[in-house]
């Protein structure tokens, strides 16, 4: 059917009100179209692009599954926002958000099929606009996941002018037998950690108030320990785990035992308080500190911000952005699969023991 | 399966740094148990509580559907939350949000699975934390979609003290067959307003802007031509209007036409930019403005904005909150379907012409 409006996905824009009351809605039909041109860049099969404009229509392949199981995560990038405006880069935070949702359905086995985003400003640039959703179009695309729809809300004195908040909704999908639980995980059990970029999307209130306020630096600033600017360090993308874990993530032994037992996506709260999300009852993980080598920047602002290992270690990733349980004779194949994939430094970073679901450091 | 935490959906909590860097951790994981505790009592029996806690599971019931299709949408409430903070009543805006979501994708014959929520602040009492959500439970509740997840981001230096954002996504669940596009949508076919109970959820930069800063009113202000005081006109909740139309949604006639030809939700953009969003190809509408009366804030706006008709009807619903779009032999039929459901002042507000898309009012 040939519509009056190219209907691609739901985009809509929030407040037409005029331009008196701070509104402008000539300027949010222009943004609509661009975002919407990028938004069809990464349609997948699975998009009924043809229909609809209210909501973002979406046909998922069910063929193999037996027990379809929706994932859905919410997320937002936090103070790593401060950054981007101190910066005036805003190409990378969308594919900052777009990644971390891949990685919260991730850990539960979820392959992800479509995702939405809300993005609030005061008063904010189509450019601006532009290089955010082309950020998150382009990790979107990288993941296989469609950018299905959005809300774009210009809320005059809301957010300070240039400023924004950025929030995403993702759905995956997985079989229920296939779902990723850590049920399975027991005593001698090996945890994997996978390694992030640098602070991925969390611990930013304390990184910049060590670094911007105690320290008095500037993105522009170089300094000794960091290897790069601090714009540039704090701005480092947030990693997808997908294209690493997704190929192994159905896999099986000889056995027919699975490869992955568990996974945890160490966000805020760090590996103190993420691993314990996938550990059974009665069970507990012991990390050894010394089995990789954070990037300078948790070393950074562990020195620079006095802060105790068990403060870091409970606000920032330290250098692993996912780790990965699995039984010890399942640790090489895992090892190797994710050299194979392209990542050379996966290292086994401590195991499984008896316990009350705490993580401990040695 | 026993878990150390109690996990039910996917509810995290974003910047766990600590209480120097300006976010608490503490009251974060009090903020988590209490929204947990509301959504649990949202759950459907789609849901998967026992596992999982990255992302919120949702196992949908498919029996019967050939090609499900899953409908989803993004959205905010807007600058109304403005009018939230003056007041100080922080219980409604959440059902405005899930009222909002659950229309959106209603228009398309989805019924809503579940709903996930991100709520941005910089500091925030746990008492309007749990307002808001338990406003955005009451309305899951009331309309059968389960509260499945969401984010709750602490963001010092980001929203002015006690302000927050709050935006909502939301799946559905609609056959293929079922979908509702408007493409059956002729000449001659009416067009059936349901009553909205105010502003709803749009409009509200231009209505604070006439009504605090040109008139300086204060929410306490009980003006002449207001049915009540400005606070409760401007809070008035965004309606759900599943219950009316859910029951008829897939209805047909005798001859087997479907009753409901299309429907649009009437947000930004009034009637006047909604509408076009299911008219096919050479249709237009004629709009009747005599055929209902609106709220008294509509006209309250008119005259003290000095607006013209265009703009008023360019930029809130003016009183109709859906149209349907129907056979003029199936107007009766769903006109008392609505009445028994409890709605006696839907009506006729217009009809499709030949056209381009446009809205006419006469």
């Amino acid at each position: 059917m040939e519509r009056r409006q190219q209907k691609t996905g739901e985009f809509s824009r929030r407040s037409v009100d005029y331009k008196a009351a701070g509104v402008d809605i000539d300027a949010g039909h222009e943004a609509v179209r661009r975002i919407r041109e990028l938004a069809r860049g990464t349609f997948t099969p699975g998009v009924l692009s043809d229909i609809g404009s209210f909501g973002g229509l979406f046909r998922p392949d069910l063929s193999g599954l037996t027990e379809p199981v929706l994932v859905s995560s919410a997320d937002g990038v936090g103070t790593k926002l401060k950054v981007v405006f101190r910066t005036g880069q805003h190409d990378t935070i969308g594919g900052d958000l777009v990644n971390h949702c891949v990685n919260d359905i991730l850990v539960q086995g979820a392959i992800p099929l479509f995702f939405l985003d809300y993005l609030a400003s005061g008063r904010l640039s189509q450019e601006v606009i532009a290089d955010v959703v082309r950020g998150m179009a382009t990790a979107c695309t990288d993941n296989g996941c469609a950018l299905l729809g959005g809300e774009t809300a210009e809320m005059p004195g809301f957010y300070a002018d240039g400023e924004y908040d950025l929030a995403g909704f993702i759905v995956g999908l997985v079989d229920r037998s296939r779902l990723i639980n850590g049920s399975g995980i027991r005593p001698g059990d090996h945890l994997i950690g996978l390694p992030s970029t640098g602070l991925h999307t969390n611990g930013y209130s304390l990184a910049r108030h060590i670094i911007f306020d105690t320290l008095g630096l500037t993105p522009e600033s170089r300094p000794g320990g960091l290897d790069g600017t601090v714009g540039d360090v704090l701005l480092r993308p947030h990693r997808s785990y997908l294209g690493l874990v997704g190929p192994v993530i159905f896999g099986t032994d000889v056995a027919g035992a699975r490869l992955v037992k568990g996974l945890a996506h160490i966000t805020g709260g760090g590996l103190t308080d993420n691993l314990p999300r996938v550990l059974p009852e009665g069970t507990a993980a012991e990390i050894n500190r010394s089995s990789w080598t954070p990037p300078p920047v948790f070393g950074f602002l562990r020195d620079h911000g006095a802060l105790s290992d068990a403060e870091a270690f409970r606000t920032f990733n330290m250098g692993i952005g996912m780790v990965v349980a699995c039984a010890p004779e399942a640790t090489e194949v895992l090892l190797s699969r994710f050299e194979q994939a392209g990542e050379a430094n996966a290292v086994v970073i401590g195991s499984i023991t008896k316990g009350a679901s705490e993580v401990t450091y040695v």
